[in-house]
């Protein structure tokens, strides 16, 4: 079945610092027209830092969105150019002040393919060395550890909310279970 | 640690058939003005069904941002209103033609909170009866089915990318570790 939707125009709505949005008009495969709503947003690394106790550094943040503190594990959108695992380093040093002698990737996600070309990518950090936290002027978050094993206790009942923090831990939990 | 952005202003930008976007000044915890760009959607409701032999119903659309076809759960947005389990069994069954005699509630999850006021909510659905799909208009979709089992090999190798598809899918996992 022909599934693709062609662009026939674009009407440029918004360019922010962060999103960009545009109203385009497409053609479906029946041959009718169609109006899809877009945003676009740079994308960003998380990373669930596991300390050789099986503990997850997690951090909380106002989350202006939803009006409420958040329990996510570190994140960062990416820079300009920038590489995805520079980022995911810088982030993590940034946020906790950690830095990690492993890095594996468990991947990344689309956060709502509907409207919006937004990638996450996830690192799993491993072999840790604890240092001082350098957050941005306009960063105020809190740093705390809890046992992954209570983590995925909590995603199970619907305790973390966060898209890339359930899918960061339950990929890591999944990630280890297949190395032993 | 007092964590709390103040909403100083708002600016409306843009109100579309599905995303609403502002650009809102807000006073962050140190008394310093920031910029937050949001935008507003919805929400929707995905679903896990699970066939008696572990196959998953999983569907493949074309998502425009990413200007490719996607494999995914089904799902769909909420109306106004509507309640989320209501949505749930009416997307099952536009999309697949399935009915569900047991529903299970697996959570929400925000897509992405440094911008975007979207919940998405996951259930799963079992004990499964095979009818006619009725697609929208608009819509243009092939189901098939894939065991479960599969479905989770393929996340764990970065070959599915829909956010609440992964989800979805390791939450139905553990869902069903946690029944035995």
């Amino acid at each position: 079945m022909n599934l693709i939707e062609k662009t026939i125009g674009k009407e440029e709505i918004f360019e922010g610092k962060i999103i960009k949005v545009s109203r385009d008009t497409v053609e479906l495969p029946n041959g009718e027209l169609a109006t899809r709503e877009l945003v676009e947003h740079p994308g960003g690394v998380a990373v669930v830092a596991l300390d050789n106790e099986q503990n997850v550094y997690m951090v909380r943040q106002f989350r202006y969105p939803f009006q409420q503190v958040v329990l996510e594990i570190p994140a960062g959108k990416l820079d300009p150019g920038e590489e995805i695992q520079v980022c995911c380093i810088r982030e993590l040093e940034e946020e906790t002040g950690l830095s990690a002698d492993r890095l594996d990737y468990l991947g990344r996600f689309m956060v709502s393919p509907g409207f919006c070309k937004e990638w996450i990518h996830i690192y799993l950090a491993r072999n840790l060395t604890v240092g001082k936290a350098h957050l941005d002027p306009d960063e105020f978050l809190e740093v705390e550890t809890i046992p992954l094993d209570t983590l995925i206790d909590m995603i199970m009942r619907d305790e973390i909310q966060d898209g890339k923090t359930v899918i960061g831990l339950l990929k890591a939990q999944e990630f280890i279970r297949r190395e032993q």
